[in-house]
């Protein structure tokens, strides 16, 4: 039984806001931000250098906290500054040539399709966006038809920025391990959120950000890569931490996924992060995930009731992005109105999703994300308050 | 006149330690971490991206704090995670055909070296390392000499990482210029020590860390991209903060230097890094340099009269980083003597510097380097504790 007085108490703003922006950046826990302070204040005292030499312990352990949050190896995980570092330090390390396909899904996040139009101008390899299913998940039949020996890379987002879709990740994952495909799942807005496992979705490379659903740090995120699959890859850039330089004309690849990462970071960051995601495991992502869901199908039931709102989320099951638009509302409108009543919520851009927004013809949505320290009275309030927007 | 009493009361460990390590990571003035701080704190009483934006006048600010102290223009920066990260986006965006030349220097940083190699490797271009003059400085005469029409780049570090070196960074940028030549200068150890400006140096891009000599956090970098470079430079990678997604298969390159960056980022380190390079700025560059000239200089001249003692530092005008050996005494076992005295220094490895350490059969070396926070009285510390160390 999750512990919601002990947890709020653990996220002072929560007495505060109603805040249901995980979707963008959740809160951290007490203990996340003192963490980072901690080391800030250590560094201080005795330097950069000596601060992560005395933190080397708990430094390590980050990375086993992120292989047990992904049930994976510690030797499997790479930090990065951020998600979008991770996605594209494992997509850059791909070779592609003429005529190669990448395909990926409809709701596919810009940081990653522009770089699939980079690579696919560099190289004449050929995006190819499998089809949504009537739910609006991808079609898994249609990807196992689109399937030929071209196909070099599978690349989706499990979770969509722009709503509750939750795509068919392990599905997808068993027809890339059939047909010998990397995949590349794009997990951003699921760790922290959901239970994610590495080895039930099959997935080759696994990126993530510290900020959303896993109550970390901004400026964090990681990479997981699978142990046969990393010595195959050759990172698109390395320093010397990456590739230790062994002889004048000779460097040797790091055997771990931190051949992925530089030798400069940020330390507090990293801390803080561990400290996130130990936090979530000591909850528990089962009761975790059950919590999320509950609080944003209750507010999907609210919102179902109310004229002149429409659920724009997609999928059978959607997870916890609520997304929709009010008749004759600017989403960005509708945000600033929720902030002055104490609501924190946010928009998502077409730009953001575009073929999926184009099929759709998506304005602007609004977009709320509750966590598990949410309350129903909160959620009941965002829908108060939006049904007093509501046209009449 | 620099009021060194208010510095060193900015400045708390100051009065614990002789913190002589500045070529690892300077200790943080206060105001940097405090406001690293405040922002933690911000982010956990309403968010993580509401706290960006509340300080969106400050972080926009960050890059005409970095242009001022670079001479340069605030669209021609871009803040990025690390040195490495910075000086890695400039370089990985040059295009090689087999046969083109790369020109460094001798004493080049092994993170640079190892990407010469991994792009040697990739494309067939080759790296020719300029010769040193007697003094030790790269040899400017022998650099024009190397110069033909298949050079393609010119790239060096500055500041090396291994000692007091200086390397003659606009006599470089002289030759670079006339030549037609993209020139790429590594100023990790340079900023925060000394004058830096990108026109009298002539450099094309300049990368740099927030962590050293600036005094600024850990996890911070920038880099510099003269703006009739910049149109030509394709980043290596992209996202959609980089190359907004403008309709579905065209993405946009930004017009600015941000191209090299990514959308998400750790504010809290930006601000730090701000109020670092103000802090710089406000005490003023020119009187930075001559008092870590001056207590450089003290420290190696203590240290010549001391048998057993030989300083290891190349140049002319030797900078305020001064690498040493004593005889029989191993570079770890000195420094771990030094903290166990009070007095933080650190050591630097041949493989941090290869070519270098080669040529002049470089064991691992000592490395003491004082800032202008230091003073003559830790110098003679520093001094008396090594005296008592080496043979008599």
């Amino acid at each position: 039984m999750m512990d919601i007085d002990r947890i709020r108490a653990d996220t002072p703003a929560a007495s505060r806001l109603a805040y249901l922006h995980n979707a963008g950046a959740g809160l951290m826990p007490t203990p996340v931000a003192e963490t980072m302070k901690r080391h800030i204040d250590l560094e201080s005292e005795i330097g950069g250098y000596a601060a992560a030499d005395r933190e080397s312990d708990r430094l390590e352990a980050v990375y086993g906290s992120v292989a047990r949050l992904l049930n994976a190896a510690p030797d499997e995980i790479a930090l990065t500054e951020n998600a979008t570092v991770a996605w594209q330090m494992a997509f850059y390390a791909l070779r592609f040539c003429e005529g190669d396909r990448i395909l990926t899904a409809e709701a596919e996040y810009a940081a990653n399709y522009v770089a699939f139009l980079q690579v696919a101008k560099r190289t004449g390899a050929i995006i190819d966006v499998v089809p949504s299913d009537a739910s609006g998940e991808l079609d898994v039949e249609a990807l196992e038809r689109m399937i030929d020996e071209r196909v070099k890379l599978i690349a989706i987002t499990w979770v969509p920025t722009n709503g509750g879709l939750v795509n068919p990740a392990a599905a997808v994952g068993k027809i890339a391990r059939a047909r010998g495909i990397p995949y590349l799942l794009d997990a951003c807005q699921a760790v922290g959120q959901m239970a994610v496992d590495v080895e039930a979705i099959g997935c080759d490379m696994l990126s993530a950000t510290g900020r959303k659903f896993l109550r970390g740090p901004r400026g964090t995120g990681f990479l997981y890569v699978r142990r046969a699959m990393l010595q195959l890859l050759e990172p698109p850039m390395i320093d010397h931490f990456a590739a230790p330089w062994v002889s004048r004309d000779e460097y040797r690849l790091r055997d771990d996924a931190r051949r992925f990462e530089t030798w400069e970071n940020n330390y507090a960051a990293r801390l803080g992060l561990g400290v996130a995601v130990d936090y979530a495991l000591d909850i528990g992502i089962g009761p975790i995930e059950q919590r999320c869901r509950m609080l944003a199908d209750r507010l999907r039931g609210g919102l179902t009731s109310i004229r002149g709102i429409r659920i724009r989320d997609l999928g059978r099951a959607p997870g916890a992005i609520v997304s929709f638009t009010i008749e004759r509302y600017e989403a960005e409108a509708i945000v600033g109105s929720a902030t002055a009543a104490g609501i924190t919520i946010g928009a998502s851009d077409p730009s953001s999703t575009r073929i999926d927004a184009e099929i759709r013809s998506l304005p602007p949505v609004v977009r709320a994300s509750p966590h598990y320290y949410n309350t129903e009275a909160e959620i009941d309030r965002l829908i108060g308050h939006l049904a007093g927007l509501a046209p009449r």
